[in-house]
């Protein structure tokens, strides 16, 4: 007779995951790139030289470069963070981690304990939402607008939480290339963020994951690089700019909390392979690599509003992000994307409802987000085409397209 | 001026990492391997076909093969766990994780909660009792002898929790190639402890992460084979195996657990490079590698059991391992391991004292473990003089040998 492990299950353990039944054939959802703008021939390059030259160390752990990771990619990291970020760091200041979510996790398990309060922005990444209600925390949303976090709206959120004897554990910022939103914060409230961080001594949490993807190349320092108040924690990922299966990313923070995050980091490192193969590559070429994929991003971008466009008209609204993987689409507000999502879930289409993304249930439930870095071009138009059909026999919007009342006349 | 983190970290958060200072020049501690022995050529060509096969899915996360990991990582694991550990289990079964590490994390958050007991092997692996006791459970240590763990004293215990109405959450044993004792526990004995499982209603863990290690290549069916009741959770590693760095283990587990880690584990995946150059290379070479690693590191084994009979006489005492990567030796009672270890680090030599790696912190204050697969024959050699002069200044064993006293009187 099989073993019933549910009685020692302790209170609180998170629903069972469903068995794996394979990717939805129109994926609009997860942070996936475009398999044909990886770099494929540069990363197998590198590969083989940095194996050629000190393969031996992977019989190390830590390829002999100690808890904070394999020291060329942190040494690249403080090149590059200078050059697009404006940030002043050294290699002593950064660790790798596997992938940003690793650090969502390092930073709140340093930070946060059941029943405390941040502050994050209304609209967010899921990943970082459902992870502080697992943990018990109060996420207090900050509205956007086309530049981002509202800062009267911070300014006011953190007086009324002072009222309150409520000091916020940190504020949570995705300020280049929000998700969802696809806004930049520009520098004005950036140095407004540490005015207020200052006043009212709560550390900032920058997510910087996006923030090789705006479309022009250009982008605000970084807010670690404007506080002059050491507050600031700032991670980032190669998994946008370069492959997200790899999971490597990073941590840049001071060390009286970098130390903290290292003692609570008991993996033993992320894996080596991919940090020596990334730091082969990026040295050599990360700036010829991440424009060509902005390009070929930007063109996945306009395929897919020219195909809400024509399969939606008006009834799909957005407005076209600056940079990134994805969109964030008002629809009618008589659309409910919780149900959408299933409807269009069965018949191969994979959206992300908006209620998902965000502090705001209730006014996000006509919204989704769509990312269209993974799918073909051709994947965009079918499958955008598909949940308009999905949609209209759902919820009755978008009515029906000129093209088709057309030829419906014509019968 | 500098922000201060200090208020915002949650009570009991672990005290601040040091920062590194490099690996010491002696260093007979961690699971690191022998880079000589590490199959770099083959691991090279690995990369090199995999990439060019299917390097694209790099821009997917989990290389498409769902949240379980790289498929053909495991459909090589199902052959191996077959052939090598009687274990019949399918590509469903099991789940890549970064190192053993992250399986044993995993199993520990499914299960565990504050106040909870298990079950341990007296002397163990020090990343083991350190995660129990951070997560505030209670280890109860079974003593060992030469046949691993004893099972009239696990049944002893067994009763007299029942008894007092504690019912444990898990057996962990490491059963083949023991921690830090090295032996390997009988078809016999782990017949016995299936038994006393069913009996009691308590389940198995089994870290079997030394087991390809096993000097002659034969090994006990893994506990896992022999039970019939679906409640043992195996987990293994490609760390010993293959190359420490690369951070790839597995679990294999009934889906009644397994889908509960699958809820808890939220780094969207392991490294995919590194899977897919496991399965590549695993797939062809394994089993002629692994013979030739063993081969090695018995050497190593050799070598470090003639320099501490050379250096330390009848001062050191110890069981040769049948297989593994470590040593546990006894020094005399006046020894305490716990200054040894200071004093030897200063001087450049690292070992593991013996209260780390047992629940019995007073019996094992003379005992320390000492890995010898990573350094090479000359640095053992070397190190373990070393160590015996700093032991012999600080504890006065061992006596000075007959060389140097032989020296010493034609002076």
């Amino acid at each position: 007779m099989a073993f019933d492990f549910g009685p020692l299950f302790p209170a609180g353990t998170p629903a069972p995951a469903q068995r794996w039944t394979g990717a939805p054939k129109y994926n609009f959802t997860g942070g996936n790139n475009d398999p044909d703008a990886l770099p494929l021939g540069g990363l197998m390059a590198a590969a083989a030289t940095v194996m050629a030259r000190e393969g031996r160390t992977l019989a190390t752990y830590g390829l002999n470069s100690g808890p904070q990771g394999y020291r060329p990619l942190r040494d690249f990291l403080v090149t590059k963070l200078e050059r697009d970020a404006g940030m002043m760091c050294t290699a002593d200041d950064l660790l790798i981690v596997s992938g940003s979510l690793q650090a969502l996790d390092l930073v709140n398990s340093a930070l946060l304990t059941r029943g405390d309060t941040v502050i994050v922005e209304q609209d967010n990444y899921q990943g970082t939402l459902t992870r502080l209600a697992k943990l018990g925390v109060n996420a207090v949303g900050i509205p956007l607008d086309s530049g981002g976090m509202r800062m009267d709206v911070l300014e006011a959120a953190l007086a009324q939480l002072q009222a309150r004897g409520i000091k916020p554990k940190y504020i949570y910022t995705i300020p280049t290339v929000q998700n969802p939103t696809g806004t930049i914060m520009g520098e004005a409230r950036r140095i407004r963020m540490c005015e207020l961080a200052d006043q009212y001594g709560v550390p900032i949490f920058e997510d910087d994951c996006y923030a090789d993807l705006v479309w022009d190349g250009e982008r605000p320092r970084a807010i670690y690089a404007i506080s002059h108040s050491d507050n600031v924690i700032h991670i980032g990922s190669f998994s946008k700019s370069i492959a997200p299966a790899l999971r490597v990313g990073f941590i840049a923070a001071p060390w009286s909390i970098m130390s903290r995050m290292l003692a609570l980091k008991t993996d033993a490192g992320s894996g080596a392979l991919e940090q020596m193969v990334l730091a082969e590559y990026c040295a050599a070429h990360f700036t010829e690599h991440v424009p060509a994929l902005r390009t070929d991003l930007n063109k996945k971008l306009d395929t897919l509003m020219e195909a809400l466009n024509e399969q939606f008209g008006t009834a799909a609204e957005f407005e076209a992000p600056k940079g990134g993987i994805f969109l964030w689409v008002k629809l009618p507000d008589n659309v409910d994307t919780l149900k959408l999502y299933q409807a269009a879930l069965k018949e191969g289409v994979a959206i992300n409802p908006g209620p998902e993304w965000s502090t705001d249930k209730v006014n996000t439930l006509s919204r989704m987000r769509l990312c269209f870095a993974s799918p073909s071009h051709d994947e965009i138009r079918e499958g955008i085409a598909l949940l308009a059909d999905i949609c209209r026999r759902e919820f009755g919007v978008p009515e029906r397209s000129g093209n088709v009342i057309e030829r419906r006349g014509q019968e």
